[in-house]
């Protein structure tokens, strides 16, 4: 239940807008991106989960807090903690940091869904494994 | 304080994602199309209130629920609905449905602040009218 | 052979980029999105092309001049024209203006493909015709 | 002449779209990525090319061959040529590679522009040196 991951990123012209700062959306990108490298690094990807236990993750909840703004070319943080396991739903925290200084955190409810369907689906325990464990 | 507005958007391709649907970052983006749209309907939109009030507007936080999934093709209504306004921050429920059903709905806090130091700015009573006020 | 088509877009911030301009990738979005919109006006939408036909559209080439930069809140056009009809290509010429000013001209071959495997398939004629008629 | 230069992307859920693969227009947004790499690999990121040089590159023309489409968790291999070096305009030459297999490739003209006025601007020599380097 305390399985954490960190991932670097940096800021590219495509993640940011006219104010000068990232886009409010992109940090939900940044998220993704640290989720789906943590499931790689947990020896299973998205693309293998969906064809292996016919399971995909999609965001059902995110409470998001933007604090301070990320930059063009800021070298960020992204990090995943995973709060609560169910059998059907994960709960995650994760943030983006630049070196010390907290920009944006989230919290986030995923949903174990069937692909065609999209109707949640319980995780196997093999699934159950690999996500609950630490990476770090 | 009841200020509500209504838009539409049809799905492209750059809105969804493997799975099939939209991707879950993008109905932020609609959200934000339908500020914009509601700020230019009451007479001002984003770059104006930027030039003649010295102010912009970014999102502070956000709470998104995910309820049913929009696909390729899709026509949706984007709504807004002023819940809060203050000096400095703008409370906003969107939502997001296809007919009658309820895909995705949010909670957002905006804050108003000074577009070089990003700082937070007091709204002028000129722009609070603006924004307060039934635009449907 | 001459079909012609336009649509309105405004820019959003999501469009634009810490430079203050919309994103060059962008315009490719714009132009995709009067693509489906040119469809859905003959009657037959990507989603249904897709089901009816068994076909999908994917761009094999494409050529972008960038002549001057659009900007937050700018209304464009976006137009579309059929330059050459063949049967598993479909080459077009599209252009996004503000007011008379030309800001970007692509050239763009798209070929028919089977959703599946992605390979070449030709279109049918009842697909032909929906394509090969002015719209305007 | 010869500068190249390579970067690793994955690809997750952001650069997908309905129809399976890598959306069109994301191909521009990894080669801008690894426009940034490289730049910022050879001593000087955009932005501070930006604050030091007065400079801020524009893509102005852009040709691209879609060959093979990528997918979901692919791991790809962008990379860049510089072509020709002139006094206000960079041509490079693109491409995306999953291991051996060619799946997209670009040629862009590059201009280099005064970031206020976005009008061209000679580049200086230390920043040419910059560029026509080997960075391999």
């Amino acid at each position: 239940m305390t399985a954490a991951y960190s991932m670097p990123v940096r800021v590219y012209y495509e993640d940011t807008d006219a104010a000068g700062v990232v886009y409010h959306a992109n940090y939900l990108k940044y998220m993704e991106r640290c989720r789906s490298d943590w499931l790689h690094a947990a020896g299973c990807d998205v693309e293998r989960i969906r064809a292996r236990f016919g399971i995909l993750f999609a965001v059902r909840r995110a409470t998001i807090d933007y604090l301070s703004p990320a930059r063009l070319c800021d070298e960020l943080s992204v990090t995943l903690l995973v709060l609560k396991l169910g059998k059907v739903t994960l709960d995650l925290e994760q943030s983006v940091h630049r070196g010390e200084v907290l920009l944006c955190k989230g919290v986030l409810r995923l949903a174990s869904l069937e692909p065609g369907s999209l109707k949640p689906k319980i995780m196997p325990d093999q699934l159950l494994e690999l996500v609950d464990r630490p990476t770090t």
